[in-house]
C-alpha cells in the first residue's frame, strides 16, 4: 500500500483530508504539531481523529513558533469573535506556518519514501490565509521536487493532495459525513475554554457552523443553544 | 537600515554569509537550529560567531528531526570519514533540512517585515546536497513569495540571498579573510570530539582543510599535525 503523509490538525478539514486519503488507498502517515497555540486541545482531537482513521502512525512535532510572535494564535493577542465579515488576511494568521508545516511532512516523506502529501487547505471558505491558496500549493510542489534526494534522482515525484482545496465548508461537511468521519471527535475552535468548549464565535466556529447549517448536517460538537 | 535574517550554523560558510550580510549593510538578524545533530558544540560556535558580526539579534530554534531519522546528522549512524571521493548524496543529508530551515527564516523575516533572507549554501565545493543548488534556492524562494502576507498584498518581494553560490572553498576562506571573520570562532566539524576539537576526517573537516590549503591560509580551528 502506498504511504501517505497527512497533516492532521484535529479541526474538521484535516480530518476531512485524512479520511479521503483513506478512501484513496493510501497507508497513512499522520502529522500534527505543537506550535505554542492556544487551542492545544486540538491535538487531543488530532489523536483521536488518527485512531479513528486507523492511520499506520501519528507523530506531533513540537516546534517553537511562539518566539516568533505575532499571531492571535500564538500571542497574547485576543482572538476576534463574530468577526467573519471582515476583509484581509486576518490577526490569527501564523507567518508562514503552512510552509513549516509542509516542510516537516516532506521531510517525513522523504524518510518514509513516500511521494504523496496531503494538506486540508482549502481555498474557497478560507480564513484569507495566503498559504491555503493553489498557487502556493503548486510552488510548493515545484520546490519540494527540487529539494529531496528522491526528486533529484528521478526515483519519483513528490504530490501534494489538496482534495478540499475547491470545496466550500457545506461540501466539506457532506464529503466528511460520505466518508463516516466522526465529526464528534474533531475540534475546530480557535478559542476553545479550559474544558475545550468551542466558542462559537471565532472565525473557524462561526466557519464550522455555516457549513454544518449549509450542508444540512447537526453538528454534534456545536453550542446549539448559542448558535 | 535593512533587517535580514541569516542562517547561521557556527561553521565556515554561514560566518562568512553573515560577514557578507553586514558588510552589504544589512542588520544581521541571525537564526540557528537545535535539531538533535551530533555536533550541538556547532551552537557555540554559532553564539560566538553572532556575537562578532555584531548582530541585531540571534536565535536558536528548537526542532525535532531526529524523530523522522535516516541521517548520520541526526542519528545513531556513524558519520563517514576520510571519504570526500564518494559519489551521490551523501548519509549525512538531512531531509529537507534547507527547506525547514527557510521556512523559519522566512516565518521571522515575516515577522521583522524584512524581505532578505540570507543562507551559505554552496553549489560547488558542496557535499552532493539536493537542496543546496540553485535551482532549489529559487523555487524556494518563489514559493516564499506566494506564502507570505506581504508578498500577497504586493508589499515585498522576499529575496534569498546566497552569496557563496559559485565560489569554491578557497574563495569561501579568501572572502571571509578579506572581511577580516575570526575563523578562531567557528566549527565545521561533522563528528567532533567531547571537547569539540575537529575530527578532521570527516566530509566537512575535509572540505574546510582543503579550502584553507588552496587560499594559502592558515586554518586558525585544524589539527595541523594530523592534516
Amino acid at each position: 500500500m502506498a504511504k501517505a503523509v497527512c497533516l492532521l490538525s484535529g479541526g474538521l478539514d484535516s480530518a476531512t483530508c485524512g479520511a479521503v486519503a483513506r478512501r484513496d488507498g493510501f497507508e497513512v502517515y499522520a502529522l500534527s504539531f505543537d506550535y505554542g497555540q492556544r487551542h492545544r486541545i486540538e491535538l487531543q482531537a488530532a489523536a483521536r481523529v488518527a485512531q479513528a482513521l486507523g492511520v499506520a502512525a501519528h507523530r506531533t512535532a513540537t516546534i517553537d513558533l511562539r518566539g516568533f510572535g505575532h499571531s492571535a494564535l500564538t500571542d497574547d493577542i485576543a482572538v476576534p469573535h463574530n468577526q467573519l465579515s471582515s476583509t484581509g488576511i486576518p490577526i490569527t494568521y501564523v507567518p508562514a506556518r503552512n510552509t513549516i508545516f509542509l516542510s516537516f511532512a516532506l521531510a517525513w516523506a522523504e524518510v518514509l519514501e513516500s511521494s504523496d502529501i496531503f494538506i486540508g487547505v482549502n481555498a474557497l471558505d478560507y480564513s484569507g490565509y495566503p498559504d491555503c491558496r493553489p498557487e502556493f500549493i503548486e510552488a510548493f510542489e515545484r520546490m519540494a521536487n527540487l529539494a529531496t534526494k528522491a526528486g533529484v534522482e528521478g526515483r519519483t515525484r513528490i504530490r501534494i493532495h489538496t482534495p478540499l482545496l475547491r470545496l466550500t465548508k457545506a461540501d466539506i461537511v457532506r464529503l466528511g459525513s460520505e466518508l463516516n468521519l466522526p465529526f464528534e471527535l474533531t475540534h475546530s475552535c480557535y478559542d476553545p475554554s479550559p474544558e475545550g468548549r468551542p466558542c462559537n464565535e471565532c472565525d473557524s466556529c462561526l466557519l464550522r457552523a455555516k457549513g454544518f447549517r449549509e450542508a444540512g448536517i447537526i453538528d454534534p460538537v456545536a453550542d446549539h443553544a448559542h448558535l
